[in-house]
């Protein structure tokens, strides 16, 4: 079974681990969130594309859902002293793959090339494929005006009231070399537990990728648990837009998915999914181990087979 | 008395140290070579400078004479590890001083301003001015072509046979504000035992510093004793360019000088430097240690004002 994950920050990270470690090697391919990149001190930072490959190279900060957890601090440290900004964290260590990102985007290197030469480096085998080489830029409109991603997510720690987003830059964004052969081939598109409004919605935002998704067979899991996301803003995002924040909401998100998977806790929404047109499936979707996400993924994959989606 | 030194890196940074001990504060200018200085992995490195501040703070490491003594590299060896190129040696927290000037000249901010601001951070308080805020490059004609100094010097390690320098804009540069100001106002210029091809060499090729200097009293310490530099290619420099390298060979190379200092092992070329008009002092020159630093720069004044050439 070819499969193709959409996928944002540590959520959707966790799901693709789980995924490929169930699935045989060549069958799996990951389009990943580029709109909350951003340039900062000079370096070219994609957040959403760390987290996945931190996360498959088994290198990633469990605790913080970023960064590296073998990590030290002596550069921001410095930095600090120095006066320099430090409301981005880096450690020494992810500072050099931002660097050598950076380095090769400066040689003129496309940003699909530079994550597969960093993949490889790292060990990986998945294809990670960002969702466009060209830059998306994901901007917040809040109470407070407009605030470029990071600044509203991690230098303003989410705080502004959201009115909306945009996704600069996506209107006339090419799909990554890869990504439409991937989205054509695969038996079944699987929508991570990320951010709707800020993860996976920039990747259907970029022309083709929305319509490919759309033609192929879909399955969508919550990331919102009890009317909470697992981590992230999800959830406040929802309130602030006037939605109460549900898996029923994630799934109304995602008009037009094949399937939905909910929480055990949100079962009592089974039917709502049911009635908009979505085979909803249940199980325990919180994976807090590696064991979890293994388990989560296997069963994914087997509703899938079940449902003979992806036929 | 007031006092300018023109410097480059660790020999002039050690005498540095010492006058600024031995000096009442506010007595001590110093005026650094920028022609070291170039761009690497889009950080602007200003290795000069860095020696003179990270030596003035007590921090410059004294076995590599470059960077600082408590190091770490946990962002060079996961660097190494992605492909980065690691030629050029950066420590965590050197790093850090790369980072933030590079941050503050893309504000806008000149040299002089940003090598302020980092003097205080590191509790400096002698005024470290860059030669000029504006680029010189120094390029090293070799046998195998023109090399970028930080290429010959470091990714080459002063292998290639030198045939003659060039100070890339160094004609349309002008003194770093301030410059001329100490200049005119200095009882004495002290030329710092650095190497004269490369180090000292660059600040007098800046229109308007080599005519400000040989206006003012000059005493020069040889960085060359016992026909070897204490540290760095100079004597293989002169030996490359047709010249017996000698303490000698240091002050004819300074032509102009009112007195030159000489180390005791080469107290017999003392009548040949009162040959060509400068007044000789001859004195252990060696600095291996704080004590020696400061001892030297004690001679240099009280020599300086025997000679009452600072009246």
């Amino acid at each position: 079974m070819k499969v193709v994950a959409l996928a944002g920050g540590v959520g959707g990270a966790k799901l693709v681990d789980g995924l490929a470690a169930v699935l045989p090697a060549g069958d799996l391919t990951v389009i990943v969130n580029t709109g909350d990149d951003f340039e900062h001190l000079g370096l070219n930072i994609s957040p959403d594309l760390d987290t996945v490959m931190y996360t498959l190279a088994g290198l990633a900060n469990p605790e913080t859902g970023w960064g590296r957890a073998d990590e030290s601090w002596a550069f921001l440290e410095t930095f600090e002293t120095l006066g320099g900004p430090t409301w981005f964290r880096l450690g020494d260590r992810d500072l050099a793959l931002h660097m050598e990102r950076t380095r090769r985007l400066r040689k003129g290197e496309t940003l699909s090339h530079v994550t597969a030469e960093l993949s490889e480096r790292l060990g990986i085998s998945v294809p990670i494929l960002p969702m466009s080489d060209e830059p998306v830029r994901t901007m917040v409109h809040t109470d407070e005006g407009e605030l470029a991603f990071q600044e509203y997510f991690v230098a303003r720690a989410c705080e502004p009231v959201v009115r909306g987003f945009e996704f600069r830059g996506a209107d006339t964004a090419a799909p990554a070399p890869g990504v439409s052969r991937a989205l054509e081939a695969a038996d079944v598109v699987i929508f991570c537990p990320s951010n709707p409004w800020v993860s996976l919605d920039p990747i259907l935002a970029v022309p083709g990728i929305g319509a490919a998704v759309q033609a192929r067979p879909t399955i969508g899991i919550s990331s919102i648990v009890g009317g909470n996301a697992i981590k992230g803003p999800a959830a406040k995002m929802y309130a602030e837009l006037g939605v109460e924040p549900s898996a029923l909401a994630v799934a109304e998100h995602y008009s037009g998915l094949d399937a939905f998977v909910i929480d055990a806790v949100d079962a009592e929404q089974m039917e709502a999914i049911r009635s908009i047109g979505m085979q909803p499936f249940v199980t325990n979707t919180v994976m807090d181990s590696g064991q979890a996400r293994r388990r989560l993924a296997q069963e994914v994959l087997e509703f899938v087979g079940e449902l003979e989606l992806a036929l």
